[in-house]
């Protein structure tokens, strides 16, 4: 497949190692690193110097196939192969435990090789490679489309709120409520972004305004309490957010910070929109209540990023990783199959 | 007077200089400095050493005493006295030409010499150490009288949500939203302080947990975007924010971030209360919009207190200082008074 500049995982064009933009170096430095080794596909993903769900499921795919023509010319039969194979893909699953994702991308392509054991190791190794781009090539056209069915709810001019990541660097091309921002842009238009920094992590800061900034869009950062001021004095049209996970019933997770804005949103009448594949979609989830939250690493809102701690060490900290957004709340969730409305009843 | 350890500011024992806490080195060292020359007392307010609108006014109530006690022994005359008095007040006046309290408690040290201008110079001098002093105990009169009417709306065992520093260190004593909080504590009552961090500038962090850690109350630290998790969870039965002008019809202009919470507040049915001595009413405007909000540096959102820029370069920042809450969403306004409800029509 043909790789672009905004693709944050991609194959060397001799096809031996991953480039990845290393994330953790955003918004400083744009370095790809050059990952080869078992021990550097670990620990990239471990680091989080490659994060976003889906990006981590790309790159997970394309680590299994380098592996794969390792172990092809050193292993000297096909038993040995394949429980090679299996053992990378187990230590790698543990790299980020949480990410469906990368699981999800490891047993797809561990069956790609099992469906060709009869095969030369060659045979077997395409195959994996094909699979591989396969799963890269999917997300892309699924961020393709979501993009577009994002794009017809905006019109030339118009302001729209983010908050964190959820664009090319989290997934591949044109992110998920991104995707509308980065294909207007490519058509010409001019829109305007209004990201929120996104404590404690501060996605919208160094990730979000890097991608937008660098694909021309006008983009204003603000702190997350000034959203109120940014929909009352009109500066935006609607609010677009991606999603961690969504119920049957339409109650969005996302990022902390998400339901807040919801909010907002709701009391000025600002349309608020969620953007996910359907991959995201929780059927087997009635609703959010039953979705548990998780809970960071407390001390992060005291130090990380700072040069000394901005809070007394005594103080406790509470620090949720995401919240529940109520379905009611949402003006439409748009996937890749179109723009849901209200009542949300995902099957 | 009699002064306590959560003074602020206040005279040395041997009333030469004046000892204030350093703001700018909380929360990790509290040290006071010791303030003598025309110099230092500038550069304390300039630098904001010495921050909060009352607790300026009560610093240079006392360093217009101290200079007078200069004054008088430098000066051959009156006339020169008087004039290097007025002379001083206008440099120090410049020094943070916002702060409203600044120019009316200088106004009110000359205004204490000038009445005594046919009396010695030891009396001109301690008529003005009086009215210092009368500044600084009525600003904790005004405190204490809000502390106590606050402390009518809370019980034992409950949490409160603040954001910003309405407390001592921004006042004397009690503070006026903390005042609850921290008179409650002093009471032996269990109360449960939720403070937001209060991005870009971290007052909540910085100042606010650090006064309440002191207090040796109960509280925790949160991100401004996990208020809306706080209070889904019921973790708070009110929320208690201070004001920087309140206009006649109840519209309250405070720190950013205060009408999100306000907004939220609604949605989730959560008491919302604005404390402000009556010397923040300001009769003559009408309504919140006819108030201008200042702008920060826009640059402070990517780069104060961390160790390297958070956000690209290139990136625009919006950065409002503070916000206007509808009247509609304030369930009262305390004051020294008592307790405001709407609607809201101050005299």
């Amino acid at each position: 497949m043909k790789y672009e500049i905004n693709d944050p995982v991609r194959l060397t064009d001799d096809g031996r190692a991953i480039l990845a933009i290393d994330q953790t170096l955003l918004p400083n430095h744009a370095a790809y690193i050059r990952i080869e080794t078992q021990r550097q596909m670990y620990n990239a993903i471990r680091n989080m110097q490659v994060r976003g769900a889906p990006c981590i499921g790309i790159f997970a795919a394309y680590a299994m196939f380098l592996q794969a023509k390792v172990f092809a010319q050193s292993c000297s039969d096909k038993e040995n192969f394949y429980q090679q194979l299996h053992t990378f893909a187990k230590v790698l699953s543990t790299a980020r435990p949480t990410a469906v994702d990368l699981t999800w991308a490891l047993k797809r392509m561990e069956r790609a090789a099992a469906n060709n054991m009869r095969r030369s190791f060659d045979t077997i190794v395409e195959a994996m490679r094909k699979e591989a781009e396969d799963i890269h090539e999917g997300n892309i056209r699924t961020c393709f489309a979501i993009a577009n069915y994002g794009l017809s709810l905006v019109n030339e001019g118009e302001g729209i709120l983010t908050l964190c990541n959820a664009g090319a660097l989290a997934t591949s091309r044109y992110g998920t409520a991104l995707g509308p921002l980065l294909l207007g842009a490519e058509k010409g238009m001019d829109l305007k972004a209004f990201v929120c920094e996104t404590r404690p992590r501060l996605q919208g800061a160094r990730l979000t305004a890097y991608e937008l900034i660098n694909a021309g869009i006008d983009t204003t950062l603000i702190c997350d309490s000034m959203a109120s001021v940014v929909m009352k004095e009109k500066k935006v049209k609607a609010c677009f957010v991606g999603c961690d996970r969504v119920a049957k019933n339409g109650d969005t997770v996302n990022e902390i910070g998400t339901s807040a804005l919801a909010i907002l949103a709701r009391f000025y009448k600002v349309p608020f929109y969620v953007f996910c594949p359907t991959s995201s979609i929780d059927v087997s989830c009635d609703n959010g209540s039953k979705i548990e939250i998780d809970r960071r690493d407390p001390d992060e809102i005291k130090t990380e990023f700072f040069k000394s701690p901005v809070a007394p060490e005594a103080v406790k900290c509470y620090n949720p990783a995401a919240d529940v957004t109520d379905a009611r709340l949402i003006t439409a969730i748009i996937t890749e199959e179109g723009i849901n409305y209200p009542p949300y009843d995902f099957v």
